[in-house]
């Protein structure tokens, strides 16, 4: 695996994922990186704090923009192992953040179920926003398969 | 004003608009009723917090859970004095929130304009969750207008 590659953020996401899962939440788990750098990272915590807006991406927003000291996170990437939500795409506008990689694609509840841009003329994330899903998919959603089969047993 | 009805808990959300504007924030505010009570409150932070998650009404569902030591509001009325923004609506929805009662309506990013349900049977609010728009919404929007007129001058 290439350093500072796409894979290699998504494992260091992954990673913030496994701690997620040894606290018994849902495995999500995002980085975020400037200038190849993590400068922040999350993993879902929404039990423990018992707050659903505790989502892996909302924490990682909140630390990027205090380790810049700005709100904006354009010039930042953020890994995720899960494609967003609606409520974390949103807040991925509002930093208008430059690229989201993400792992697993989420049919039920992924943002992207929602963006009917062709339609309306309206997009989720801000135009500048590069997205790319994908990247180490079977990895991510083996991990969030594992829990919800562990749950159900 | 009738006590307990939509228009007096909305009148505690312009309050908390109030605080926003003074903090010379977008005037945005929020509150939460559970059983007429009033158990969250919340107003707009992103300038002070440096924090685009720290909407009012983010802040009142994360104050309302701990309240009530439960994650899912489905016995609460969010009042906010704008319309949610996708971000919002979406943990609006991760809540199961029962009711949500907004001010003014937000044509450039409210949810509202997001949601094409009757196109993909897809919804961004959780089916039980009601909503009412526009109540006070003279006074909400007309606070938001003098705020961004300040601004400009």
């Amino acid at each position: 695996m290439e350093i500072y590659s796409d894979e290699y953020f998504m494992k260091m996401a992954f990673k913030e994922a496994e701690y997620a899962l040894q606290r018994e939440e849902i495995p999500v788990g995002a980085v975020i990186v400037a200038k190849n750098q993590i400068i922040a990272r999350g993993h879902n915590l929404t039990e423990q704090l018992n707050d659903f807006t505790a989502h892996a991406e909302m924490q990682a927003f909140t630390a990027a923009s205090d380790f810049l000291g700005g709100k904006y996170l354009d010039k930042c990437t953020l890994f995720v192992t899960l494609e967003p939500c609606l409520m974390c795409a949103g807040a991925a506008f509002n930093t208008r953040i430059g690229r989201i990689v993400f792992g697993a694609y989420d049919e039920r509840r992924g943002y992207t179920q929602f963006d009917h841009e062709h339609l309306t003329n309206k997009r989720i994330l801000h135009p500048k926003t590069e997205v790319i899903g994908g990247v180490l998919e079977d990895a991510c959603l083996q991990l969030l398969q594992e829990f919800f089969q562990t749950k159900r047993n």
